[in-house]
């Protein structure tokens, strides 16, 4: 049991954009649903303690595609068939807009949570990693992280968000991850042990 | 740049086996491809400096399949679409069995590499990661990471590697990660800055 876990405070919520989200021309578009994005980041999710996991699209034909693959897994035949996935996509919360979800977890905290926003785009003033995990130790607050799918977030959006944690890099300058990677990675970062 | 890539020390490989390994009953069958693993371990790896990425399936059609995926981004229409991912697929090589693995390696570097297994199971002595990080910075050997799909690699396959990487924990029990997770976590563990 962690540290984060043996005082109780920490709220961590993940949040998956696909509008607004940039193309790899850097326009604005609302991107499709992955099924594996789904089933990834709430394994990850569901690991690392975090408290919700917000597929966040404006889209009703999208919303209705992720409720019908949530059924499937937390009641229907998939439920049965592996219940540990049952207990991962449990995490899944399905919502319009990012605005509606900060407003979903203001009501849930009686607070406003922070935001943090990711980006795999140099140029932006970042958070260190290690410096985050420790506030994350002590703050009462909940967190939302935020990544973007397709090409990621827009600027506007990082430039409005609490704080920004920068590219994932290795020891080169390649850093095209896939989100379900940089999801995952940050989460292990942030609350690993 | 790294240390280990300043030194010009660090030659890791991933391998990801689709045999043998073991299904939900814990019985040792193959297992399918699937695309998003070999897009998501490919850019991960490409990511940490990873020497090559294996993918190893004993089946002809599975070979050819995967063969068919790495030409479209590196030969065909993907590779001007996206020369990003391109650079991420030419990594992977297709092999038959662990084996032809190990061989390939030992002939392209001259000596046997170090094998280092994952598992998600508990019940085995495990090697700490910081321990294994710390011995790659020094170390002239290669070494060949080992991840097993479907419920991963067998007890057998397990105790016969080098050393073993265990279990990726959050502040619970759950450890139900995908095998993307998994790789992408633990390179970032062994290599990440």
């Amino acid at each position: 049991m962690s540290k984060l876990y043996k005082k109780g405070l920490c709220n961590v919520y993940v949040a998956l954009l696909h509008y607004p989200v940039l193309n790899k021309n850097a326009e604005i578009i609302a991107s499709a649903i992955t099924n594996l994005d789904l089933h990834d980041i709430a394994r990850v999710s569901r690991t690392y303690g975090v408290k919700a996991f917000y597929v966040i699209t404006p889209y009703d034909d999208q919303i209705v595609l992720v409720n019908r693959i949530i059924e499937h897994w937390i009641e229907g035949v998939g439920s049965v068939y592996n219940p540990k996935r049952k207990q991962a996509l449990e995490l899944i919360r399905v919502s319009p807009s990012y605005d509606a979800v900060i407003n979903n977890i203001k009501i849930d905290e009686s607070c406003m949570p922070k935001t943090v926003a990711t980006t795999a785009r140099p140029g932006f003033t970042c958070r260190k990693y290690e410096n985050l995990r420790n506030e994350l130790v002590c703050s009462y607050r909940s967190y939302v992280l935020t990544f973007g799918t397709a090409w990621g977030l827009p600027d506007d959006f990082l430039r409005s968000a609490d704080c920004i944690l920068g590219p994932i890099k290795g020891p080169g300058d390649y850093n095209h991850l896939s989100v379900r990677s940089a999801v995952s990675i940050v989460l292990d970062r942030l609350l690993g042990h």
